[in-house]
């Protein structure tokens, strides 16, 4: 694989009951424009009415850690946080590839 | 959100020993011109030398399970199988939104 090794996150973040869907706008609200950001996609899980699955691809983990200071997305974060009841550590993965790797 | 739900699968593939570079090779070369795929992301674990993370996303649950009978994927299957030693039930997920969802 040619181009160097992209930086990705499959996390599952759990919403405070009945906060899902409003925890998921916020998560969406912020998604586009993300320097560095290849993918960044927000699911429920169906067997889980508070889970929220995030799946993310970065060019670098170090655009994803700049993402973070991102004024929108620490507003994201802010009004997000009283939402959220509980994250998983998360999975890092190295991204070979794919469909579906869009630059911000 | 407007657009109707669309279908995701994360999911956790072992390769057999060693071969875990020709497996993402043989995933990656069947993954664009699938019909109804959104997203389709294939990544190494860091952890774990045998470890594939695969990311999917798709218009609907149909187009996902039509892709399954795809030449171009039934060739990738055969061709995969017998460096395969293991794959987890994986994670459905009802995608809502998000960046980097192509239309193939």
């Amino acid at each position: 694989q040619g181009s160097p090794a992209m930086y990705g996150l499959i996390g599952k973040m759990t919403a405070k009951p009945g906060q899902r869907d409003s925890l998921i706008a916020i998560l969406l609200e912020g998604v586009s424009g993300m320097p560095g950001c290849l993918s960044y996609i927000v699911a429920q899980d169906p067997k889980d009415a508070d889970a929220i699955w995030i799946t993310e691809v970065w060019e670098t983990a170090a655009s994803h850690k700049a993402s973070l200071s991102l004024p929108s997305v620490q507003a994201a974060i802010a009004k997000g946080r009283p939402l959220i009841a509980g994250m998983d550590a998360g999975t890092e993965t190295v991204v070979v590839g794919g469909h579906g790797l869009v630059k911000s």
